[in-house]
């Protein structure tokens, strides 16, 4: 009855924009279909096994469940399943992470790019009952790497999923899906290590300088305001293809005018 | 802030015997007071990546469950976490598997068994709406490989969960065990490999009979009412430990007796 061939479908895409109910349905379908067990992994998740991190969510457990998410995949690939992992996936990194270990166990990495409007994203979330605050909506919204620079980086299927039904999705999605998971697995010339994408560039370089200026300053209040500014400031950034080499000048000069202006209004 | 070693806490119990209430209130408490993370891992959690296991439960799916949650206590125990397995584990075959990842990973075995009396657990069953067939609870009740054969094999505590409140547990609990989890492990002598229980062997050796039967009867009808035939003769099994030898042949013959009766009813 096995007439499909390993495969893991990366989803991407904002918070409430349908992942889930779409990796759930896509899953039910293919299983039936190919005959073969299709598996849903996302961090969700694997969050809930760790207690303390519901009550009381600490960033730096964070990595732990993103490297217990990725051993599933792992795992599940190298037990012959389809695998689909529900995760924002919104830097270039976090695809290429997912790409890796794609070919390490040579099964086909699909992208499918789950996109929906920010306005409707936030709308769903607070029909949901606000499981993700709108903040993070938008902050992903605001980092997120648009696919498409390379070849693997680049969608099979794109839906709108705040145009289109669940059901219309699934359709579109099996009927360019199944031909690839039904053919076997040709290990293609390795493509060179992509550089992170710019969104994710600018977080590094303006986090670390954060992490820089509270390591000799310890004041808490402070170092708050200082993370909203970051934020902030990234949001506003008007051109990001040339800002990036001059960003680490630009940031530190606007982060010293910020302190000095904090200080100022004490 | 590290002042504990990595542990493999196993709980045994029934289903509806209040161990994930146990298991999350005591993952909580031993990442405070430990400092170390600890997670929970039980296959009812891990079952939710396969959206069809859920809609349709199929029972050749569940060995690969059983795989899954394993390989992600492995995995954390190598991780230096302390890890809560909250599954019934009712043949000491099955906390055997887990005593040995423990000696693997050079983690502490500690054994937790929850106890609460059939009717209690039934009752607790009706009370959450079910989520298990009152069945299962009957046949798990009956299944059960009484734990202390095997130092490994004898649980640090027993709760009687139907008679003390989950506080009072997790008091217990922790008091015997902080002693254990912040000493370093020590490899103990490996003990051999131990049989399986007697209510496992018995399973086992049944099943395989009908299964057998089946290979040659295809007959749906027949074979559902041979398999309860099967689950209400293990029950009603008077003495267990002089049956063992005498089991194959006496099955045998039951067995072709209500085949035989079967067939004249019609």
């Amino acid at each position: 009855m096995k007439k499909g061939y390993k495969s893991l479908i990366t989803l991407m895409g904002l918070p409430s924009s349908g992942k889930s109910t779409i990796a759930r349905m896509l899953a039910k379908e293919l299983t039936d279909k190919s005959g073969i067990l299709t598996v849903v992994i996302g961090t969700d998740d694997i969050r809930k096994i760790i207690p303390s991190q519901l009550e009381e969510f600490d960033p730096d457990i964070e990595p732990i469940i993103k490297k217990l998410t990725l051993n599933n995949v792992q795992f599940c690939l190298n037990n012959n399943f389809i695998v689909i992992n529900d995760d924002m996936n919104y830097y270039k990194s976090m695809r290429h992470e997912l790409k890796q270990i794609a070919e390490e166990t040579q099964a086909h990495f699909i992208l499918i790019h789950i996109q929906i409007s920010l306005e409707t994203a936030l709308e769903w979330n607070k029909k949901r009952g606000l499981p993700v605050p709108q903040e993070v909506i938008k902050r992903v919204y605001h980092r997120f790497d648009p696919p498409g620079d390379y070849k693997w980086d680049t969608p099979l299927v794109t839906i709108q999923s705040d145009k289109r039904s669940p059901e219309f999705a699934i359709k579109t999605i099996l009927s360019k899906l199944l031909p690839i998971i039904t053919s076997p697995f040709k290990p293609q010339v390795t493509s060179p290590p992509s550089k992170p994408g710019i969104n994710e560039q600018i977080d590094k370089i303006t986090r670390k300088m954060v992490a820089d200026f509270a390591q000799t300053n310890k004041n808490p209040p402070l170092l708050k305001k200082i993370s909203n500014f970051r934020i902030d400031y990234i949001k506003n950034l008007p051109n990001k293809e040339i800002l990036i080499d001059e960003l680490e000048k630009d940031f530190s000069q606007k982060l010293q005018e910020f302190v000095t202006r904090v200080k100022q209004a004490k």
